[in-house]
């Protein structure tokens, strides 16, 4: 496995070189919203230690994002109406990792309704920061 | 969301009712082959305590499933060959869930391959009985 990219995107964000729809961050985790989201609401939960996936992740780095992710989720179904969730985790190329620091996607789901495919459409700016408040504060 | 059903199938894998091809137990946790697997070397990892998904789970039970599967997600990429690994949790039937105990997917991934669609072929039992030995020897 390659060594951990400090220049990926998600360092970025986590640097604050960049900016992101935050919904929740504590001393160990940040989570913000997937700005071209497979459903409304579509969360990422990241470690804030640098870790590529979940083949270096530290054990408890990666117990601490789940249990943000479960806190996310729960948050989620009532904020979005939904009526399930899924949880991903993708590790490399071959597993469907396109950004090289570990996150979790959290998507609530609606009885009936397909995933979009990955990174296919970009929401719009002023949905993703109502959805963000409105689960920032929520997770608060 | 619906109450826990006592007699969903991995519960009764786990009161020993039903068989399995076992790769991982401890006091908290099993994790098996699924019998119609996405990709050679499909693992679910459950907690041992009923939970009916991410929405109910202890979260420290949810946090000891989530380092088995890291566990596991490492040894796999050795054992299979892997290049990448896929970790799925489905929610509710409209998160992909269909079995109502809480379980995470862990499958090894390679380039190129995509995964086959859920419960769409069962696997031989002398294969899965050889890469359950494989695993749960690596595992040990």
């Amino acid at each position: 496995m390659p060594a951990y990219d400090p220049n990926n995107l998600f360092a970025k964000i986590l640097r604050g070189e960049l900016p992101s729809y935050k919904v929740f961050e504590d001393d160990k985790a940040l989570a913000f919203l997937d700005i071209m989201p497979r459903a409304p609401g579509h969360v990422l939960v990241l470690p804030k230690a640098p870790a590529r996936n979940i083949l270096d992740v530290a054990p408890d780095d990666l117990a601490h994002v789940i249990k943000v992710a479960q806190r996310i989720a729960k948050v989620s179904v009532d904020l979005f109406g939904a009526d399930g969730v899924t949880l991903q985790q993708f590790s490399e190329s071959a597993g469907g990792q396109v950004v090289f620091h570990l996150h979790v996607h959290v998507i609530p789901r609606k009885e009936g309704i397909a995933l979009k495919p990955p990174a296919s459409v970009k929401e719009a700016p002023e949905v993703l920061k109502e959805q963000a408040a409105k689960l920032a504060a929520a997770l608060g």
